[in-house]
């Protein structure tokens, strides 16, 4: 044992010592001042959250032996009463979303409490850590865009394939006027539906537009797993098949199926860290396609990657401060000192979730078609 | 004991003395030739649906007492194997959608393999049972119209409310054509997601409009129960608060956001179960807003009814085979008589359930606005 563990061991017996000595339990203090989720269910009570961001979650499970809540890789143990109701709080959360599951007797279920959201390749339950900044993805009293649910022919695929596409408050009106197109990716073993939903695109892209602090765009969002993957090898993951959905099916689909502004200034491609992956691979395979770059938690760019990328207007790549900021950071400064407009942006407090990539849009959006 | 009665437990005893004798066991004989529900989550094997129509769950639960398959208002045991994992049956079921859930140990809970329906008030499981006519809600190769999610300003509610608004193919490109519009209400403890998602609305009209059956025309699907409304006690549910909603707010959002035939010929309401009774009522209270009226599986109208209902096109009233159809030909009959032009349509073999109102959507959809 050397010195440094000795001291840390030392302080961990201090702690306990203390512990004893005044008489406290070793179940933590929590402070009573839960409130639903606005992830809930309607009229749904539990799961709560307290403003340490403990999750409180609740069902009722007379004849169970146990009930677990399973948050952040966690599961926390219930308490059943005298009525069957079994009751209990994980550890203090980071704010933003989190996808969570109970468990009964071995059985992995989703909270009937819960909203459902797709996420850990499933659908199931999450619940939302108020955040100081939350006030950014709120539905307010202001014009709102559409989310069209779109089926688009794909070739490639042999199928009719699902799409999500944003259109921003006055397009439904204004019907001469066209618009520059975001492509938006999620990460791995989520879908098309975690942007518009857990990830509150529109709701951000609303606010930000009632305020002028966005150009009104179109946001489209597929689904970007065409083929398995399995997580250990994302890395050999063979970008083509959904590059061909992208590129060569859904652009030209959205380019004559909604009134865009159908080139390359006017195109931009992001992703949240598998689909950060996509946005780099696709973007460096294809490099006339888009002009604005963004990888939400999903690696970086060299200055060598992007020698020839003529009509190359931003890079933006971010990441949780609970991740690896060292490396968005210094990438994006090795991109600045060879002239490129290369924007980095750290979440505070967040980590390899749905709460940085939310902010990151909210970032992104702003820089982009200026 | 009367005669009748003495007959039937007579028949009773001869059946079950001619399992014993036979060797029969009670439990049926279950044809083996089951396949994953096309609801299931992507990847999922269970649940499972046999050519009887029976539901077949499992789920692993290796610490549970036991775990029941709750579908139709009927509990099925499951039985665990050496491995923990729950196997079970239902009895057959009608042809169609059911909604379901899981009881595990007590716990109702959704069914991790299947997706997830907004029914009985809960976002919970739902299973398909193959119909004959399936065929006219598939996911084909033809041009798809978009579901838009939209947001719209609610004075009368002080909130923005959502509804979901069917586009027919072409709509996105023909950017001077003007389209007739449909308002399609849910039912009881289902919402504005119950239409497009189990009901298949917008794949129907898809499919209609590839074939040249039906007018393309706009469906406009919101949530009809603004206030609370106890099931035993719809028949005074106050339709004030909902008819303010559709007829004063959202009808003039849509006449404005989206390219209408803004005009009684050219509006139609629909609805199912309560969603009919709304339907009756708001036509009823409000006879110059709607020219074809439709009541899936949620009352009738009388020819006094509508005596004042000048530019009235279309009365059409359904219900499934298993409900009551006779009530529902008898009012028709009446309503023929006085020369309206009414139409009924009952759904063989389905009760009171989302297969019944499908089937009505097709046959309504092929009358309107002609």
């Amino acid at each position: 044992m050397n010195l440094k563990m000795k001291r840390i061991l030392s302080g961990v017996i201090l702690v306990l010592l203390a512990g004893i000595i005044s008489g406290q339990e070793s179940k933590p203090q929590i402070v009573e001042d839960f409130k639903p989720s606005p992830t809930n269910q309607p009229g749904r009570e539990y799961p709560m959250v307290n403003s340490e961001g403990r999750v409180r979650a609740q069902i009722p499970a007379p004849d169970a032996n146990y009930v677990q809540l399973d948050i952040g890789g966690v599961k926390y143990d219930l308490v059943k009463d005298e009525n069957g109701l079994w009751t209990g709080e994980s550890a203090p959360q980071d704010v933003g979303f989190h996808y969570y599951q109970l468990n009964i007797d071995g059985a992995s279920v989703p909270d009937p409490g819960s909203l459902l959201f797709f996420g850990a390749c499933r659908w199931g339950s999450g619940v939302e850590v108020p955040a100081p900044d939350q006030d950014i993805f709120e539905l307010k009293d202001v014009p709102h865009g559409h989310v069209h649910e779109i089926l688009f022919p794909s070739k490639s695929t042999n199928m009719s394939r699902r799409a999500f596409v944003y259109t921003p408050p006055g397009y439904q009106q204004e019907t001469s006027k066209r618009y520059p197109v975001l492509y938006l990716q999620h990460g791995y073993c989520e879908n098309e539906t975690s942007w518009p939903s857990q990830g509150r695109a529109n709701l951000i892209m609303d606010n930000l537009i009632a305020e002028g602090k966005a150009k009104p765009f179109i946001i489209v969002m597929t689904y970007g797993m065409t083929n398995d993957i399995k997580f250990g090898e994302l890395r050999k993951f063979d970008i083509e098949p959904f590059q061909t959905v992208l590129v060569d099916e859904l652009i030209p689909y959205i380019d004559s199926n909604f009134r865009t502004l159908a080139n390359q200034e006017n195109r931009a491609m992001a992703g949240l860290s598998m689909g950060g992956m996509e946005t780099r691979q696709i973007t460096l395979n294809r490099p006339g396609v888009f002009s604005h770059y963004g990888l939400f938690s999903g690696g970086v760019y060299s200055p060598e990657d992007l020698k020839e990328h003529d009509g190359l207007k931003l890079v933006f790549i971010s990441c949780g401060s609970k991740e690896r900021p060292g490396g968005v950071k210094n990438a994006v400064a090795g991109l600045q000192n060879e002239g490129y407009n290369a924007v980095s942006y750290i979440s505070e407090g967040t980590a390899h979730e749905f709460h940085t990539w939310r902010r990151s849009l909210y970032q992104f959006a702003q820089l982009l078609f200026k």
